[in-house]
């Protein structure tokens, strides 16, 4: 079964282009309308890809939930994915959609979010706190920004050469496959009307274990490599997403 | 040439007890003397591990800043190493020792600090927000809980079955590595009179690359192995750092 979603976007809309391929890799979802509220690039994807646009607008948080809640009625939309929509949801249809609508944030949370906090401003907070560690969350939406309930997040270096820009596009690059992922596991706890699977790491997690103190070791004194991590290490290198 | 330290400390001391046999396995630093606030397990390591402690009182920020100054200086303690120290450190002293004092937080900052942030309730914030990555932050101290500058971080994963307690050992457990590391790397950029190298993630870090939609759809599905990352694992699980 296939679960009907709606994708909301304000931007370029390179999440949308992701979530569209991996819903006809996967089958668990199909994107069946594009919300926007601007003139975005997000709409000419979702025009190119087949997929109908409602451009909305937002005077205020009470004025348009209704009209958009019941467009996404007409196409029996089942489920909402953010995918860069700089506007709070109306209240409407975070009360219908309750615990079906996902956002994914470009940073850790609850560190890096709030209102205003999009964009490059993002990760210019990460490096200026210092963090070692960002990458994107993929959280439920609630009435507040960035407030829901974390369902997934993955953790991307920071590098001490970073600066927003390739920070973003490395955090981008895994946006790219987390929150598609995140949308097949929502489409699969809907079809079969129970929560989702918990998130678990895999293996090979962050350095931990016997070869810990080596790696605590190597990233204080700002060596490249480690033992056995030669060729993932150069492999992910040609891919631009780890060191 | 062996820097210096003061460790300050209020509970029962492991970590000072890390940096104590580090201290010995490293050379880059000596700890001269053990700094608390009320009896506790610390002081008792301290002493048999023949260190001279010093119980301080604070009734409030002004007091006992000068007098302990005095103490350190007498001791020519070059840095100050917070081991779970649960009191403000006097103005006095972050002024004396800008840039020279770390503390280490069981978590990642800036999400889950500040006053009050400590023991069990830092990894109950954790677990309520739903965060799939935690771990510790060793970071700058200035006058504020938990605001200088990130030093270094090691992200621990949060597991579907996790309590606060089994979080809080997993995440000491790397404290016990990562803090002693850091305070290494403040030694010797003291007796180089020099920043210290940039902290840089080593490889293997998370799954990323190539591996990267395998593992996170892995991860979605709450299965447990990659491949390649079986043997690795196993030794891990082994020690009871990652799943």
């Amino acid at each position: 079964m296939t679960v009907r979603f709606a994708v909301f976007a304000s931007g370029s809309g390179t999440n949308l282009e992701a979530l569209l391929d991996q819903e006809e890799a996967e089958g668990a979802y199909r994107v069946e309308a594009v919300v926007t509220d601007r003139p975005c690039a997000a709409e000419d994807r979702a025009r190119r890809r087949g997929r109908p646009v409602h451009r909305t607008s937002f005077p205020d948080r009470l004025g348009p939930g209704a009209r958009l809640l019941a467009a996404l009625r007409e196409h029996r939309v089942e489920g909402v994915l953010l995918a860069g929509f700089l506007r709070l949801v109306p209240a409407e249809l975070c009360r219908a959609y309750r615990g079906r609508i996902l956002n994914v944030h470009p940073a850790p949370l609850p560190a890096f979010g709030g209102r205003g906090m999009y964009g490059r401003r993002v990760h210019e907070a990460v490096l200026a706190s210092g963090a070692k560690v960002s990458g994107p969350t993929v959280h439920h939406v609630v009435e507040r920004y960035d407030e829901g309930r974390i369902m997934a997040q993955w953790p991307v270096p920071v590098l001490p050469e970073d600066t927003p820009e390739t920070l973003a596009a490395r955090v981008l690059a895994v946006e790219h496959v987390l929150f598609p992922e995140a949308a097949a596991a929502l489409a699969r706890a809907v079809a079969h009307r129970e929560g989702p699977k918990p998130f678990r790491w895999p293996e090979p997690g962050p350095p931990s274990g016997p070869g810990l103190r080596a790696a605590v070791r190597a990233a204080f004194r700002g060596e490249a490599g480690l033992p056995g991590g030669t060729v993932r290490g150069q492999a992910a290198r040609a891919v631009g997403t780890v060191p």
